[in-house]
């Protein structure tokens, strides 16, 4: 029954979504996890709230 | 001091998530913990970001 | 579909993180939400990985 | 720069958690996040941790 | 290589999530985490969707 | 009322988490938050449950 929790940048079109929730589900299925037992919760996070190396990412070059 | 992290689908109403946040409230005083002590973050989150069986939700008939 | 993550101390019994796990669920159950598509994950946290104020829960009086 | 959270019930190998990682990595790779990028963060969690439909997975039969 | 996770209620501003970045990260810095090793998410969430004591923030005087 | 998660490779002492939640609170102190209303989590993570770029950190040389 595993939740995976996906932390990204905003800008992720609805169908690359898609085809990373079946690449993930897949790599899941490999190590016997079934599809149906698997959640997947994607969440868009805006640049300006994401920093890296102690910069805002909409800050970075 | 707990801290709970709630992650739903969008769509649910301010009374609903008042009624949600009384009854996890009333949950954990049952066992000890006193309402004040409790934080609790709730989540809306798009159909199109959470994934069943490998597939988005928005995509489920 | 959903997830509950709960963070809190360790300590608690597997008796009261039953007690637990059945009165989020019925809060949810007034909300609409069918026990089965439910998920709880509960996190037992040691005290000095926790702070409050600035200060290690571990540490405090 | 994604973080995966990935939150399942403990007694997967170090094997499998190796084969999820290459999955998972290559899952974003095809939509254009380069692995080096990627960050997997795997929690093993008690069944008695994780209720589904308000019973400790751990009590279910 | 460290990942930061702030749930805060919404409205904080740009500038006061980049000094945040910058303080979180010293803080880092100081028990000999390398900046480029960190990564900082910040969440912004409606008070509407955090309790405290069994109330939305939203709802308190 | 922020939360601030902090995953990290489990082998910090007290002593480094101590200083970490000092030094945490103390940011966001810069920016208006009194130290009594910050929780900070530390989670300690196993190097074989943590990916970076598609390879166990436990494997890295």
């Amino acid at each position: 029954m595993p939740v995976v929790i996906v932390e990204m940048w905003e800008g992720r079109t609805v169908e690359q979504k898609r085809q990373l929730a079946e690449g993930i589900t897949e790599a899941f299925s490999k190590i016997g996890v079934p599809p149906e037992a698997l959640h997947i919760i994607m969440k868009d996070n805006p640049k300006h709230n994401w920093a890296i190396a102690g910069k805002l990412a909409s800050d970075a070059k």
